[in-house]
């Protein structure tokens, strides 16, 4: 169930909040991630706490990040691997990142009517789009969001993203295994799949292999490995599987979830899976410093002053931007 | 024609480089592009000696992005539109931002293959995706490349960029006017375009009305103007066109032209050229802020000593990287 966003939990201390969702409250996990998105400072110094209480619990969940192009198929594809899962006995959490639209955020056809039958599953928490956060200034808060879940204890973690641009490279920093989702197509659509996408991608699944598709289905297959064999492996001992998918007819919905498990297996054998947990909290840190100093340079009276004056004189066009930027950036530095 | 990058300008000075840039040396423009997207300390100071010398003098080239999905067919519509454009008697710039690819950059079948008519043209320049500036860490310096090709005065410069994801933010604080290609289909590929990408098009182009093609194509037009029809206008007082086209056959190529110049008429007409080229400079100030700050900010040694400790604390799950980002961000605020 989906539950609503909700007001961020006023009145409620930190502890209370993380206790509430490590106990599996999907409400106050809702509602803690809206503080977590929220641009308001008292908000982000309570979301800080909680986060730091939750760290401290996470759980073994599996955290996928399930990628490719608009019109690719993801929620449909999410849906039936989101069946696939529950009917394994574990319980899922989907969050989706959408850094597409600035002005109204979400689809044209809205988030609402996506996912029908896994936002009606007890097992499964779904958490939309956020629509105000790039208006806030700081981004999606998915890395947070992911670790709010993770203390919640949900078992798999699916991270849907539009995989194109620098999204991607986000869903690497946050997730433990990336699969891609690529429509069937012929040579004609090689040419616009970005060696990026090919290169962090775990598992490659076709989409939308029903119907009239069937036919170029298996040529789209043979292309896809030859494209995977000209670039160098993601991991030494591993080879990438391309696997035919229907969210249609079920086909390939199940070799899918098997190729996660075996795949996680491997990470786990060689280390790899929890090297990559480090790399991410490194990531994350550094991130988040950068946001820090952004920050409390913006919140600096002599700043604000001087940046007018500067500006000023860009736009007038006496001075130029490249100048303009170390002058005001020095005279927050010589104040030292 | 396509002058390969070659090494940055050693030992020419700042005012010797702007002034062949100003008097059409196309050799020169791209090396001064390859100092630009230097990640070396000795020719960005260069590269802003020399931008400062061509902002004094751009041209009045029309700047405008071309954007879509891959696939979409972007390359070849440029193709077509730009000799379309040199029949006018016009100067051309193709500039390409790919932040798609990360570790090794470039399509899986190459830019070589592309535009292969027009550039063999000597009325257009064209520049290639940067590959090597994602990992210098700076990003790819479009803006400033788009800068320096005005000084060099060509009549249009056309910026072709991936239209999802964040790219699609940074082509609007950097051009005129924004073409959007999209491939035709029905109601079922609309769920997949997001609204980002629309409200920031001023025309929308659909690519590939040839062939099978051509069938579906008017019940896209239709479905593109209804979809249009749920948003709010770009600009008061203007009515936002869907064109049908084809690279193979030429359909809609003139039309699409036509289009671009009587949006640019418009908008010289209303001020809102005027208006937005200031915002780009705005924009452009904002972002050589943060960087100068973070370049600052990474190059003082207690900083790098704090970081170590504070990564490390992190790793070993002894503290929080919130907690973490924030102290050291403060051990380098209070030595002020």
């Amino acid at each position: 169930m989906a539950p609503s966003p909700g007001q961020p939990t006023t009145g409620m201390d930190a502890e209370s909040i993380a206790e509430a969702i490590m106990a599996g409250c999907r409400q106050m996990l809702a509602r803690a991630i809206t503080l977590v998105e929220s641009a308001k400072e008292e908000h982000q110094e309570k979301a800080h706490a909680v986060l730091d209480l939750c760290l401290a619990k996470q759980r073994e969940s599996m955290v996928i990040g399930i990628t490719g192009s608009p019109g690719a198929g993801k929620s449909s594809f999410i849906e039936a691997l989101g069946e696939e899962i529950i009917h394994r006995g574990l319980t899922l959490a989907v969050l989706c990142i959408d850094p597409s639209s600035r002005r109204s955020g979400g689809s044209i056809l809205g988030d609402k009517a996506r996912m029908e039958k896994l936002s009606t599953r007890p097992e499964a928490f779904i958490r939309p789009t956020p629509s105000s956060c790039h208006l806030g200034g700081s981004g999606p808060r998915t890395h947070e969001t992911i670790m709010l879940t993770r203390a919640a204890g949900y078992d798999v973690i699916l991270v849907e993203t539009v995989g194109v641009g620098q999204s991607e490279v986000q869903i690497e920093n946050m997730t433990d295994c990336i699969l891609l989702l690529m429509l069937p197509g012929s040579g004609d659509e090689l040419q616009g799949i970005k060696r990026g996408i090919m290169e962090i991608a775990d598992i490659i699944c076709i989409s939308k292999t029903d119907g009239r598709q069937e036919q170029i289905a298996s040529l789209a297959q043979a292309d896809f490995e030859a494209a995977l064999g000209m670039l160098p492996p993601k991991h030494e001992g591993r080879q990438r599987k391309v696997l035919l998918t229907s969210a249609l007819n079920g086909k390939g919905i199940t070799e899918s979830w098997e190729e996660i498990i075996a795949h996680f297996s491997f990470m786990r054998k060689r280390g790899i899976l929890d090297a990559r947990r480090q790399e991410q909290l490194s990531t994350l840190l550094e991130g988040l410093v950068e946001e820090e100093l952004k920050k409390q340079f913006m919140a600096d009276p002599g700043v604000a002053k001087r940046k007018k004056e500067i500006e000023a004189a860009v736009l007038s066009r006496s001075l130029s931007p490249f100048s303009g930027a170390t002058q005001l950036v020095k005279s927050f530095i010589d104040r030292r």
